[in-house]
């Protein structure tokens, strides 16, 4: 899809291409209870960590990477859960998902775009999970 | 990563984002034998049935349209493979891609990017298969 940005000097506008976003999660679950942060940035709520692929980057990498920006703990395992990429899934723009069911060692420390880092029972998880996590943790959960 | 784009009327650089480019390609195994398609532009070889994911279409959706588009065949199921990211493997650009194995019903009929679609025996593939897919193809056959 193409994309239109302003020129800058002139404000014409240039036409570039739009594709989706990849993103990546990370599905901690640990004694029956998942690891949440606590996003800054909206759509508001707990998410799981994740967040975008850089140009030049793997999956696995920016998985690993957005696990420890966010929470601190280093990931030991990724193992692929699922692709989400439904254009809904975000409301800001379509994102195309890689999400990891993830093991993980270190002390859960929240930061970057993470405000909070917490594990919840996957019985009583926050209200307002954002995007399509609380479909994320079921289907994390009907795996392991 | 930021993408440099050129305004057409004044030459100005537009600074704008780049990232990955989601693709999906599809498997389709049968009797011992894998679906290529001959690609049409380079890189040059054989290269299993794909594409680029449109902003606004999920993954499924795009294999399937891709599948329908360069064989002409109708998938009849689409199950996750692996997501392959390496950042060189594609070597034009950065693609993050969702791989499904399929199972599809038609005739076989090029079309699209593709100049030829056909069957190749997994033991005697082509000398030239584009990107990482004949390791992609080793790893369907070891999931199957």
């Amino acid at each position: 899809m193409e994309l239109r940005v302003e020129c800058p000097k002139c404000g014409t506008t240039v036409v570039t291409y739009r594709n989706p976003f990849p993103t990546v999660d990370v599905v901690l679950i640990r004694d029956g209870r998942v690891l949440l942060i606590h996003r800054r940035n909206p759509p508001e709520g707990w998410a799981l960590p994740g967040g975008f692929v850089d140009y030049g980057e793997s999956a696995e990498t920016a998985a690993a990477r957005e696990l420890l920006e966010e929470t601190g703990l280093t990931a030991t395992s990724l193992k692929l859960l699922g692709v989400y990429s439904d254009p809904r899934r975000d409301p800001r723009f379509h994102t195309f998902g890689a999400v990891y069911l993830g093991e993980a060692t270190g002390e859960v420390k929240a930061g970057d775009d993470a405000a909070d880092a917490r594990w919840w029972p996957l019985d009583k998880l926050p209200e307002v999970v954002a995007f399509d996590h609380r479909r994320i943790i079921q289907d994390a959960v009907e795996k392991i």
